[in-house]
């Protein structure tokens, strides 16, 4: 039986309002929920509905430190909305708040899945082909090349279970496709993945992402991170510039009126907001990291992603990959670096 | 008095008829230029112009290994046409080939600025403001600390000379705009930056390139060409959607007609092929890497790069730099590692 999604209510720049919102749609949907921070902040927006709250005092803030925050804030809505998860209470837990934050919270109370040194921030991105998932797309600032091989695993789970890719295409974000091409640590990595069972597709370089090359590509969160920004920056500025074309003539205007609404479902597409944030691989519980900017329908498309990845048990099949994987890692410490 | 920029004929997907295409029309323009490549080839393509014609029997292709070929093929079009410019007898030189061998050539024959570390690539990405310059776009793999600082100060001198800035900004990519963000590279090198006499900006992330919030962007070779092709990838993705959506029914196809001429000039804009290829910064001479898939158009405005910077003494400028900055490092051996 599905449990809830725990979804923290203050987490984001349009929270507690469009975060609640979001929430009570996808109840609409069908899909439980809970809403965890202030009691007295989140009830008045419920216009009555029977969702449970759990109140949480304390919220972390963007600009706060992450892993300090949350281990000196007991009660802070992030926290105790990824406690509901570990507890068994809750199936899967969003978050458009601080995104450093809600990994160190899932570290600390969802804990690593056995054999993880590092979890991975995935998050898809559209191509020619239907979509891309990328990771990592900024937990881990400085990789081992040992990490990056446990990243193209739990991809691989990812768009088996999320995605319903027989085999996935799995690549290596380099800067050429030639085997011998990339960084130190992209070198490392290629024959560590290339012996793991599962379909290498090899090097792939940034604009064979959105092509539909692969399936899955595998980088460093700080590149992915880039990658991540760069997209949005290049979406943004191309659509701002359309509609600035779009209102500098008569003719402009005429068409842009015209082809406005077929180019809204492409921007949103762009817009990974829109899409349902980014899912983090390699706790064991569903945690999904929504946009700090996450509107309603944002939080409900994150909402709708963790549900899904609770009803296909990512962080199971993940923790079966990562027990029989050749390369499976011994546990490690970790920190928290995003 | 300008001396003429030398064009690698045999370079690129199009070469040598787009290239010398290319060529033709900068002379038009009035821009001197030297085709260099085999005689035979090129002379029927100049339709009589008299353009002077360097013979050179070799060509480094684009699947060879850059510093290999380089070294092997002494009489290759793009080593010849480096060598002009040591020589003094070009003023720039402009290659559509294999542009790991372009910057082997120009290592090899023209040398690095005493006191650079490693030469970087600059390219320009169109932004809300104007155009923002980012560097190390793919010469440098692996980078050092205080490579990136020279990459500043390399980056600052492109925008005074080349764009006309008076005060350049500069900034450093990270996944955050905080100090403290970024990997162990990006913290090391923002203390070293800030320590230039230079307007340092501080840390951006990957958005912030199109949004026009600095002049120049500075970051490792490998992240850089993530960059540039996460951006060629964002913009051929968006573009060839809009292309369909504009095909897909009565009112988009209607709207796509009016729109149309209003969008192409910003397809070109967000296409660096288009708009003059890359500057290789911090050696002793101009070299402009233009896109293997250069067309005329492409190679005439990679051509006006090289003349421009000719012009405007941006090898000496960066040489004078060199001398007087304070972070100057001492001559390295160097290699290629793009």
């Amino acid at each position: 039986m599905a449990l809830p999604i725990a979804v923290n209510a203050m987490g984001g720049d349009n929270a507690p309002a469009a975060i609640v919102e979001g929430a009570l749609r996808a109840r609409t949907d069908g899909i439980d929920v809970m809403l965890v921070g202030r009691r007295e902040q989140i009830e008045p927006l419920l216009g009555g509905a029977p969702v449970e709250v759990i109140d949480a005092r304390e919220v972390v803030e963007m600009h706060e430190h992450p892993a300090t925050a949350v281990r000196a804030k007991r009660d802070s809505s992030i926290l105790r909305a990824a406690e509901l998860v570990a507890a068994g209470r809750a199936g899967g837990v969003i978050s458009a708040g601080n995104s450093g934050a809600t990994l160190a919270a899932a570290l600390f109370a969802i804990k690593r899945i056995a054999g993880v040194a590092r979890p991975a921030i995935g998050a898809s991105f559209p191509s020619e082909a239907g979509q891309t998932f990328v990771l990592d797309v900024g937990a881990n600032t400085d990789c081992k090349a040992e990490w990056l091989a446990q990243f193209a695993l739990m991809g691989d789970v990812y768009a088996r279970e999320m995605l319903g890719i027989d085999q996935p295409r799995i690549a290596l974000l380099s800067n050429g496709e030639e085997a011998e091409k990339g960084s130190e640590l992209v070198q490392a990595a290629h024959p560590l993945i290339a012996a793991l069972p599962l379909r290498f597709a090899g090097n792939i370089e940034g604009k064979d992402i959105f092509r539909g090359a692969c399936d899955v590509v595998v980088t460093d969160g700080f590149t992915g991170n880039a990658v991540l920004k760069v997209a949005e920056g290049v979406g943004e500025f191309l659509f701002a510039s359309i509609s600035r074309e779009a209102r500098a003539s008569l003719s402009g205007r005429i068409g842009g009126a015209l082809l406005k609404p077929r180019l809204r479902p492409l921007r949103d597409r762009i817009d990974y907001r829109k899409t349902g944030g980014a899912l983090l691989l390699g706790v064991a519980g569903e945690v999904v990291i929504a946009h700090g900017r996450s509107d309603a329908e944002a939080t409900l498309n994150a909402i709708r992603v963790a549900a899904r990845a609770q009803e296909r048990g990512v962080s199971s099949v993940i923790t079966r990959a990562m027990s029989t994987a050749p390369s499976a890692q011994p546990a490690q410490p970790t920190g928290v670096s995003a």
